[in-house]
């Protein structure tokens, strides 16, 4: 089952075969003719000249009169001109200029005879009081575009101003580059196409319409073929049947690394093969060849590595065909928010969350795993770590290229803290209310909440730790952890916390007693996580050995994946909010009613964001959706517990 | 003729009072369900939950085997577990995890008794030197995506990795939110459809056309209606039969003010007028109502104009219909390279030309004519004037709105300085060869270049300066404009000046002196090209006064322009290249040949553009393309002719 990938070279060298390759089988650039109003962000394929001027004739700029600057020489406020009717002519704006003429005057400074009207100008002497400059308030020929001029290079992305300016030019079609079509062949005996109930071991084959998307925005045409089976035979039929009919094609492995070096195979037989194996995670087991005359790329079976591999090797290629360049984007510097290591062996692409807090960007990196394609849904950012890297440090600056405009990070909601799925629900409130202020929230724990607040990283954050000695929520941390004050604590919720167990629970879970029993399976909160503070209080009240319950160690990060678990039959109990269990449709065994609070640290307080979180907590919407989550009770939320204000430190 | 708008109201005003109106209406937006592969680029219109996890089982992250992890617990080094095999299950990657087993081994950790075969991995015992974690290699239930979380909030627009999400989620069709009809009536007497060969006085009909373009671009769908004539009644019927079919309507006046008026009282008629008169400009004339429950805009008939309303007031109204919110795009910081006044009365939007020089931007603002199109095209970016701004000094730094990726806008070449078609024959060579290079000329003369390249400001710009005393080009201007040095001057061509004249000539122009008779009309180049400086010479040497020739004051920027108005008859002669003369088929009277030279400052000499230029001027495609074009001798294009080398001053 195992095997060596044959190359590992580094992406750069990868893209350098691919396109030596291409240039080997000569010029790819296609051409079709389209009318310009159906060109819109269609690619020129030749330079285009104009063929008319624009304005093709000397219009006039006004409403006035046209006449001859020089009868005008000399008119100053104390010597006015007097102009004959012959030697004037009445004009509106966009005429042409009568012949004789080249200037034209405005009404306004045109007086007329004493008693005479305005439907009289034409058949009256008039009077100036200004001298016209030749060519004034005129719109001369080619004053926006000279015939013969080079409008567009080939290459250029077309606008709606571009589609104008060919119009005023006198170009009814445009040469444009014919979209490349791009095969995209899924493969796999477990793949199965999109379904709302699939069976354990189906593989859910969405890459395709994934890549299609992809391919689609960057101006190619996506084929997609059937599922290929797992066998050579059926894999080269596909694939040739793709190069006859594509310029390109996509070789969509299953995720078993095994088939990836059977798609090699198949290519090397049918064509040559470039490479298989590129020094880039995720994606090492990228693979591209040419058969007959079409590039074809290997790409991995999980959703993530495919997107890198699409997104490294087929963009640079359908480039080529466009004879195009996409900018990669653009790049801004971030502070990283937690360590990212990275090895030696490869270039990495890290997804990152991006938050403007006090001016400055902070990124958190999201899950690095393969098959987690939310991860793109997420992100704001991608950062590269360079394959002769460690990776970088928290706090180290870093450039990463953005995925979405710098302007709507910036109006972002940071959110970093405990989780609850209330906190989607706010975004979506505050999304409605205004569109133009979006969330970002990452779940790290309550500790995590005031970590990141310490390091001006997050702009609030969820709070429910229980000070075992007072039985009070969250000030005795604040306090501790805020000596110099600068924060507040904002009411939310109170939410009920408990053993989320089978439905019915069947095997009668009451404690975490009970939990320590042999057979039992427990999944826990990761550290630094409230509900993981409140499960180890309530093991030293039950003197309970956590070492003595299976699964203790067993660490998820958010009330929804030990909800998951449960509810797989994973394990038979975890603790967490009731709004989860219901979700799940699961048992819940009520342990406590709890405190949640929002941290907002005094610099983020006056953000256009975090006020408008202020308004969501106070609406209607939101007392209405909380309840009809379930587990919660409300009293003030939105209002201010305690300003731990500024102080100098003692 | 005369009229005044109703008001003069601030953008943001017109904004709010639109949309209050949109609000009073009540809710706009409007659903349907389409199949997420089919979903690309649309708006969700409701928050999306995930129908089930993802991954929905528990899925073997290795090809190896699937064991309990408590069977390998101890397993070290130096103390070997060994694992009967009834107590594990071969697996591939994405397997379901078989029942009892919560952890995989991958294969290469898997050791066989000595001589046995891969093929009996599963019915053989094997040796682990490692323990397993519980979950170790394990895909969970939910890793991806847990379900009943909220995966997209109402308002997103659906990217291709959002797409995979909603399938992985169990997802198969989106409710997303209709595109909004958006009817484009385009009226007036004048106005025809676009055609190769207009006559004098048919404004041509290509702003429906830069509407329905951004409308698309927007997610919205424009429905363009035929050309209205000029009367009350037929405007009234056209927007009658728009707002029965349409979300919105833009009535596109023609270019007379006077009809602006007359539009916004057929809206007051059939509806209610908000406004009409914004203080931006361009775009005056701005006006908008609500007919029949549907939003109305005016949009003046200029194009500029037209793009900067639309742009202004239709955007909001999409984005509520839309209920999204497009960002702004990217800002950036930008030193000024001109200054840019405006009055305190408006709100002035500039276009600009962006170029990364040493480090910095610099802002070239373009033409502000507002039946200037062009200027859409070649813009890079948007500067803002506040309307209680008299305008910014050159030098000074402003904010842009950038229109392309400044990723892009890093890579193309800045050419400031004098006019010659051949700039964009180069820009189109250099674009073939390397497509993410691009190239932004800006047409100021040969002593324009030389205050660019004073102030830092472009990297490179073409000069042809004649030097009275000696009768060589550029040299001595070098010497003396920059005696510190720090400035290479480049060879590129040889290039016939001449008069441009009608074809065969018919007046007989063999000099200046025939200009200077009474009814010839010459026309000029601005001062400080080098053209001008050959006229004034001429002028000189011949011994006529320039204030005797009509028209020596009517400037134009380049060759082509000046070709132009010699071939629309509006003059009967200007200076310029046999290039441009041959493009309209004019008459052309030689006078003499000029060294046209390139201005590379050092600190632009090691940028990829000016390397590529140096390529370009090298290749064999340009001589083709100059021997095309007529008029010009190339010797050694592209070779240094003196580096003026920094030194101190004296």
């Amino acid at each position: 089952m195992a095997f060596a990938y044959l190359t590992n070279i580094a992406c750069e060298e990868a893209i350098e075969r691919l396109l030596d390759a291409l240039d080997e089988l000569g010029g790819r650039v296609k051409k079709e003719l389209v009318p310009v109003s159906e060109s819109l962000g269609r690619i020129t394929a030749e330079p285009l000249y104009a063929r008319i001027s624009a304005p093709h004739y000397h219009a006039c700029a006004m409403d006035g009169i046209a006449l001859q600057a020089s009868v005008t020489f000399g008119a100053t406020s104390t010597t006015p001109v007097v102009v004959q009717p012959d030697r004037y002519v009445v004009v509106d704006t966009g005429d042409p200029l009568p012949d004789g003429c080249d200037a034209v005057v405005m009404v306004e400074d045109v007086v007329l005879p004493e008693g005479v009207g305005m439907h009289e100008l034409g058949v009256c002497p008039v009077t100036l009081y200004k001298a016209s400059s030749p060519w004034g308030n005129v719109r001369q020929i080619g004053e926006d575009i000279c015939a013969g001029e080079m409008l567009l290079t080939s290459g250029t992305v077309i606008s709606p101003a571009a589609m104008g300016a060919m119009l005023a030019a006198g170009i009814a079609e445009v040469p444009v580059v014919v979209r490349p079509k791009v095969g995209i062949i899924p493969t796999g005996d477990e793949v199965v196409p999109p379904c709302p109930d699939p069976r354990p071991g189906d593989v859910m084959e969405f890459n395709s319409t994934i890549f299609a998307g992809m391919v689609r925005s960057w101006g190619g045409e996506p084929v997609t073929y059937p599922i290929t089976p797992d066998s050579p035979e059926a894999v080269r039929d596909a694939l040739l049947r793709a190069v006859s009919e594509c310029d390109a094609v996509l070789l969509n492995a299953g995720s078993s690394a095994g088939r990836d070096d059977y798609s090699a195979r198949v290519v090397a037989d049918a064509g040559e093969l470039l490479f298989h194996g590129v020094a880039i995670k995720p994606g090492k087991p990228a693979m591209a060849g040419i058969v007959r005359g079409v590039p074809v790329i290997g790409v991995p079976g999980y959703p993530v590595s495919g997107i890198v591999v699409v997104e490294s090797l087929l963009r640079p290629v359908l480039e080529r065909f466009l004879g195009a360049s996409f900018a990669d984007g653009v790049s801004a510097e971030a502070t990283l928010a937690r360590p990212c290591t990275s090895s030696l062996k490869h270039k990495e692409y890290v997804r990152v969350r991006l938050g403007a807090v006090e001016g400055k960007l902070v990124a958190t990196p999201l899950s690095r795993g393969a098959g987690v394609v939310t991860s793109f849904v997420k992100a704001d950012g991608i950062m590269e770590i360079p394959q002769n890297s460690e990776g970088f440090e928290a706090g180290e600056k870093t450039r990463v290229r953005l995925l979405r405009p710098l302007a709507q990070i910036e109006r972002s909601l940071v959110v970093i803290g405990s989780h609850d799925p209330l906190i989607d629900e706010i975004a979506q409130i505050m999304h409605v209310k205004q569109p133009e202020l979006s969330v970002a929230s990452t779940h790290v724990g309550s500790m995590g909440a005031i970590v990141a607040a310490k390091r001006h990283e997050n702009h609030c954050g969820g709070i429910h730790l229980l000070d075992e000695a007072t039985g009070e929520y969250n000030a005795s941390y604040l306090e501790r952890h805020f000596p110099q004050g600068g924060v507040r604590q904002v009411e939310c919720v109170y939410r009920q916390q408990g053993f989320m167990v089978a439905p019915g629970n069947p095997l009668g879970i009451e404690s975490l007693a009970d939990l320590a029993q042999e057979g039992m399976r427990y999944v826990n909160r990761q550290k630094g996580s409230g509900t993981r503070i409140l499960s180890d209080y309530l093991c030293k009240q039950e003197n309970v050995d956590p070492a003595s319950i299976y699964g203790y160690d067993h660490e998820e990060f958010t009330h929804t994946a030990v909800a998951a678990l449960v509810e797989s039959g994973a394990a038979d109990a975890g603790m967490g909010i009731y709004s989860a269990a219901k979700i799940y449709g699961l048992g819940f065994v009520p342990v406590c009613e709890e405190q949640y609070d929002l941290l907002i640290p005094d610099y983020a307080w006056d953000t256009p964001m975090v006020q408008a979180l202020l308004e969501v907590l106070q609406s209607e919407e939101f007392r209405a959706r909380i309840e009809a989550m379930g587990g919660y009770r409300v009293e003030s939320p939105g209002m201010v517990r305690r300003h731990y204000e500024t102080r100098a430190q003692i």
